[in-house]
């Protein structure tokens, strides 16, 4: 195999597949990208088992062949390259040879032939939607999927499109994370459950805005991210995410109108004088015009007042400020709604829109008079 | 005490003084920051026995006090403060208030009566250097102190003054890094060992420009900073540091001149055929206007020619990579000049107007003849 092509171009690509190359493996072949310019273009392909990625890059094929190197090395290699034509050549033995400018790299390539290309899907309607839209509504929910869990359904993030709507929700057992955007296209039904690891590298990739567009197939065992020159398919999550309709009808008693960034200032602040792993909850005393945070812990103690507008009852309950932030953090808006039934029931944050809505379960507290 | 002052100027105190603040200590009470009220200004203080930093900030005292804070969470409150006037106050049990806006904390200090000031230092003629100067002379050669060594003297830097000429000298086993500055004023001589963890310190408070000046003092024990309102104390090493003026006037057979950034790029694709650890010199062959470096490693090989211009012999000669890289990202000049004797001698980096020497021990390569 012999190729040329521009360092940038190699460097964008080989970040791009790099996202899917294993970081743990018994696999070796699996920490490899494959060079495949075996037909007229040069591909290059990365693939954990659960996330494949392959992208086409721009080039000249003086011949062609394949090649599988190490991922770690060759992408270090290409990073540190001159910005100038690169060349890849390969002999009979996988022995290849990197070279720009007057830097000449030797290293050792496989076959490739025992890497596992990523799976061919059928490819039926495609949802189409915008870069910018599809990576905000991931990032704006994802945080709510824990890292690991022993349920498997829980380690994804639903994605469903009815009516001509996406809906992505994310949850954990203390709290769901629920956000809606209206597709332009009509399309199909759809109800996927996409790992969070899939998620998280999807929105480092997809880094255009919101003229550029990505195209998405779904079939029963994969879901499949199209856009330019690159593929990326992922495992789905077999089953059925959780029921989360009854939750969403739930009554309120007190609806507290109040600024964002007042709000977050105050946790963060509040959070000081918590040590990680205290599980101290702030306590949040809603009376007119008037929310007081108070938290104590074995430091000291912080109160501060934030002025409101109250709808409804009085309320004191008391939340995990980690929640609280995560959500707030998530929100654009300037001014938000806090819905509350009592103090053993979860606060919902939405919109009157219906763009967003973040609930968080309230924890129990020992002392609600401290201070 | 009761004591008011802008947020900002107590976040900028804070900042300076947590620098001394030690990470592990038996004495509680060194991890705390005083606030001195109890004469007319306010003054912060930390001290880790080796280091102390007293800064004096603005603000009103309106009672006269002292008390001693948990370091790490005074600063985290402070940070989080609004940006406004903030309050701190102690009733006679230390219990302490700091309000800010609508922002309350409570935590419980301690009394302060076994804090250790930093000591007082009988002032002589001050050497008057400017901010940046001073900041530049030890970034550029700091990194060259190991973090530990045996050898306690080994763990510090010679800062010299002699004619009128300051010197800043680094060394460990394999290298020596020498920066010279002219100063001013006439001042007496100097030369004085200073702990590595010190002048780290040092050069992040110091932040000021060519027009800021810093006041410095030594005594037989104790190296005294001086800038605004900041003192910052260091005990020295004792003892006499290594004799290096029988290296400085070594020979040479072979000069190069070269850009700096060629080699400094070069150096760096070549480390990523190399694992750390795995100490493989680059071998760098010098002939007529070229210069060839090459690596072999279990990972593969890779060579490079660079443009030189050579005086004297060829010469092949093994290096560490990182050791000439450190020197190299230390040195602002386009083009270096490299001074060579033979394979087993140390190789200078100098240039003509006698600023700076970077000295590198080279090492030995069994496979030469590699690539």
């Amino acid at each position: 195999m012999k190729i040329r092509c521009q360092k940038a171009d190699l460097l964008k690509g080989v970040n791009f597949v790099s996202k899917a190359v294993p970081t743990k493996t018994t696999m070796a072949i699996l920490e490899c990208i494959l060079i495949d310019a075996s037909s007229g273009e040069i591909k290059l392909t990365a693939n954990n088992m659960e996330l494949g990625i392959e992208t086409i890059i721009n080039g000249t094929i003086e011949e062609r062949g394949i090649v599988a190197l190490d991922a770690k090395i060759f992408s270090d290699i290409v990073r540190k390259l001159p910005d100038n034509e690169v060349t890849i050549e390969t002999d009979a033995s996988f022995n290849t040879k990197i070279t720009c400018e007057k830097a000449k790299f030797f290293n050792v390539g496989k076959s490739g032939e025992d890497f596992s290309y990523i799976p061919v899907v059928t490819r039926n309607q495609p949802i189409i939607i915008s870069q910018y839209t599809l990576r905000e509504i991931i990032r704006k929910t994802i945080f709510t999927v824990p890292d690991k869990d022993n349920n498997k359904m829980m380690t994804g993030e639903l994605l469903e499109i009815k009516d001509g709507k996406l809906k992505a929700v994310a949850l954990d057992g203390h709290r769901v994370s629920i956000r809606y955007v209206d597709l332009k296209d009509a399309t199909n039904d759809v109800n996927v459950v996409v790992p969070k690891n899939t998620l998280n590298e999807i929105i480092k990739i997809i880094d255009g805005g919101v003229d550029d567009f990505v195209n998405i197939f779904v079939t029963d065992n994969h879901i499949v991210f199209e856009f330019d020159q690159t593929t990326v398919v992922s495992r789905i999550i077999q089953g059925e995410f959780f029921k989360i309709e009854q939750m969403l009808s739930a009554d309120y008693e007190t609806k507290v109108k109040i600024n964002k960034k007042d709000l977050l200032d105050c946790i963060d602040r509040a959070n000081t004088i918590v040590n990680e792993g205290d599980k101290k909850p702030i306590i949040v005393n809603v009376s007119d015009n008037v929310m007081s945070l108070s938290v104590t812990s074995f430091i000291g103690s912080m109160n501060e007042d934030i002025d409101i507008v109250k709808e409804g009852k009085d309320i004191m309950i008391g939340f995990n400020p980690k929640f609280v932030m995560d959500a707030l953090k998530a929100i654009d808006d300037e001014e938000i709604n806090l819905y509350m039934l009592n103090a053993k029931s979860p606060c919902f944050i939405k919109d009157d829109e219906g763009t967003y809505i973040y609930i968080v379960l309230p924890v129990n507290f020992n002392n609600p008079g401290a201070n």
